[in-house]
């Protein structure tokens, strides 16, 4: 078997839609810490203080919640030669682009649910202005000591009509592999947790219950610590952000988490993991039954049930249920 | 250029000395929260609760403290061929072994500082008893709830008399990308903090200020969060443990870290990076200069005296100073 | 108005009846972090950390959960006159008992609802041993660091079949100040947190649905951070005890807690109120609707079910369903 | 003996005085986290999210940096009597004032080393605007969710030329308890830690080296959580605000702590105690011996040189050195 490399560095930026372009761009900012760092056309580019590439969230005015496209960097110009070729061999290569500014090529392609992506090599690093040029040089912008201090972006969940056929597109042509997975009684997969790096995971398909493609579950940005996580809670019940569920601990991958909707809709995700890694490069993927499933999150907490009902952009019930 | 691969996927685990044993072992697993899966004439091997192997470390009962070898995980069968043929380019090579039970062939090897290192790929996992298994099952064993309730094992720091040449070594033959350095006023380099993952460091080099070889600064254990480092700093002080300094935040890497010795004097670090990793693929390494060196620690702390005179096997200050 | 002075210094210690009263010393052993200083026919005696009396929770074998004799301490001798006079007004006083060695002299009483109490000043101080000796003269006992590292007996609520008789009692006769309370639509009062000091509650009365005396609700152990109740949850998941709910923050008081069932069916909650204090003298109490509290808990959790259901002595539902 | 009542509540608010005002307000603001409640001449009124009352700090433009007036307020009117009556006692009364709008009658009076000090019954409470009300109606402003985020005003520490003069007058004026101190080797206190509530201490006086009177050594808020401070470090990096030491634990109270220098000069502590509280009626107070002191903080932290010789107003060395 030819050897499996690890050809994507990360998730670097998810477009966003909003019907509330401003308040979104709002939430951002104030619930959490991020920096607009530019404006073209309908859409406003968000940066949280520690990532290094110039945005993290571009946020774009539309009729209805939901998302855009999803950029992933290569490791290297060779992996990303290797991507494009796998992608092509898989019928879902959509060509190259130039669009984004802080990008050079990027290659645009679609999962077989469709969600948009786009791969790319070429980057522009972000570079802080006076107001925002850290004390200390090895972080990429200043601390913002507002809100809920995410660091940076961590990983995107989508919601996939057919996750056994996102599964093979993800492994193969992206590199992918896999950490944790449920698996339903009759066999079928119910979600897929994807790793391309040493966080145990970046990428998330779950099965989408209203038989649609190409929405999104949530976006997560990753924490500190779970005490900032604590102290987004009270940022959001002051500033009249809807909270979902959490904070709480997961079974699956143990992330700390808390799930809000901000203003546009979309499910937002904080999350922590502690220290925990996948280090094993030949980690086995760990299953988790329907049975396992049911006795709810790490400490009890009953899973809520819009979890499993709200996606973006929405879908009247009366289409699926 | 050729492209760079990660051939090494983590540190795995370290032999200490100890003149002490039993005390030392008491150490790692009364506030460390370790547990002894083995003992094997004078060593005694202890796993930290989220390790996926079958051990951690390895304390040897010796006539004084320091390291004896420090194990690497290949990434790959392929990596590991890649791996031993540079150690062999580099002429320090020392041959196939089978000596540890817990791995398959580990191939021997020294850096240019006499330091001996082992490569290897197969190993056995980390297997739980009735008294360890975890009630989630995507971790290696029980939360301990004991003392520090360290995670894992995070990183090595080695004392060198010669850094460059180290250098040329970790980066050619270990394919370690050096993430931040210290660059003095006449150029030398007196410290290089190297990568082998997504975690910001996994081997550091600091130049010995005796002019001896081989020698250790310290090892580090990663913790969840910095709450369990202030807690373990209350469990040192009852416990008696020598806190040399912290806790505190380094501004090189950011980590917040509390650096204790244990009873056979070696030096140990509790660490936690939040939510920090080095992501970006190309990062360009940070570099450090003597002034800012100056200003102590990222919170103003002043650097302690002994972090620049203690290091084991211990030297005689006469021998050098 | 005659002023009020604060008579009651602190609530003491607690007995708890366990039909399984080894399981309950060790939950209180293991996962509380608690030290078992006496044992006396089927009682055992159980110190926090941080207590300076010598005990904190009495747990007596007995055929069932519940509680026995919850201890208050007076202010100073001349407080524990006047509250003796104000009890006896009330009819409530039972007479002096020395059955409790740890103390001196003990008046003993109920409140209208048939809870038993005792009031005392004399009080012998807890000594710590070798074994138990703090590095830090200013702290009772040694840090355990171990379990849920609860520092000290925060508060007790009580059910009780009519809250409004306890109200009188527990204001006039034993000094409580209300802080918040709980008033139904129909102007009946739910539940009344009372202080003695300058925590914000130390003694609470919730109406008791099954319409009995004398029963328990449950009994809390403050920490010292909401880590420390992060940690716990963790270490009841492995030990097997059964987290009722949270950790989360109630809105009433805005405690951070963490509901369990001890193995003997007693809930005991972990609380942590941050710097919150009650300062003001003249706090006007806090009333909160059936509205305000059909939003659940701070940050959105709905109030559990068992959490309405659940007391001790248990009732047959059968009794009052 | 008679007996001894708790007089006073806690102390109040603090008036500052600041050679840069506005930078001293703007401290306050961003990184503490208060709100400007009221202007009033040179005079900037500032409110932390939890105190009850109108005000916690008042800034002063002045020539230098130092304190003005300290307020008390009495736990009853009763026990406002009983304390002016015992002020007048010790001919340290100076009469009625009405000068402060947020204050009824404030009694003023000095201390025997002359730090001016106020001492009331009626009081205005802090009413929140529609920008700063709460969500949850049993905190007085909204959460900030900026900087350090500090609850309340915690403790001031005096200096003063004369300690044993400072423990008669506020344990016989004031009805402070001494909860810990330093008695030198010659048998003289140099420090003397007061409280006059369930709080370990509220006011403190240590010795002042230069030999001067009425100086500050420094105040402090409390924060909810260690987190806080570890994130107000981060926060005060950034701002360019002077971190003298810490964060780290005292052994004396043990409190965990931050040491910064407003603009204007003045030492500001953030603490955080746990659940550390004195319950104790009896306490006895805490005696620290030099050697005790010379091994430095809790956790072995030595103790900076400038905490004995950095107070305000400043002395120049000449006069004391």
């Amino acid at each position: 078997m030819a050897e499996r490399l690890r050809d994507i560095a990360h998730v670097s930026a998810v477009e966003l839609f909003s019907p509330v372009l401003e308040e979104t761009v709002r939430f951002f900012t104030d619930q959490m810490a991020m920096e607009v760092v530019d404006r073209r056309g309908d859409s406003v580019y968000l940066h949280t203080w520690d990532d290094y590439e110039r945005f993290s969230v571009k946020v774009t005015g539309a009729a209805t919640s939901g998302i855009g496209r999803t950029w992933l960097r290569a490791r290297s110009p060779e992996a990303l030669e290797r991507r494009v070729a796998a992608i092509e061999r898989a019928g879902l290569g959509e060509g190259w682009s130039k669009d984004e500014p802080a990008y050079g090529p990027v290659f645009h392609f679609t999962d077989p649910d469709g969600h948009q992506l786009g791969v790319y090599w070429e980057t522009q690093r972000y570079v802080a202005s006076d107001e925002t040029r850290p004390s200390l040089k090895n972080q990429a912008a200043r601390f913002p000591g507002r809100g809920s201090n995410v660091r940076r972006l961590d990983h995107i969940n989508f919601l996939a009509r057919d996750v056994p056929q996102a599964e093979t597109f993800v492994s193969d042509a992206l590199s992918g592999r896999p950490s944790e997975q449920i698996v339903l009684d009759d066999g079928t997969k119910a979600a897929i947790w994807y790793t391309f790096s040493d966080k145990s995971y970046d990428v998330v398909y779950t099965r989408d219950w209203t038989g649609s493609e190409g929405r999104l579950h949530h976006i997560a940005f990753a924490t500190d610590t779970r005490e900032d996580i604590l102290r987004a809670a009270d940022v959001f019940l002051e500033a009249g952000i809807h909270i979902e569920t959490g904070p709480h601990k997961h079974a699956i991958q143990q992330t700390f988490f808390l799930y809000v909707y901000e203003p546009g809709g979309n499910r937002i995700e904080l999350c922590n993991a502690g220290a925990r890694l996948l280090l094993a490069p030949d980690h086995e993927v760990v299953t988790w039954t329907e049975a396992e499933r049911a006795k709810g999150q790490a400490w009890g907490l009953k899973t809520i049930q819009t979890f499993h009902t709200h996606g973006t952009p929405p879908v009247a019930e009366a289409e699926w249920a």
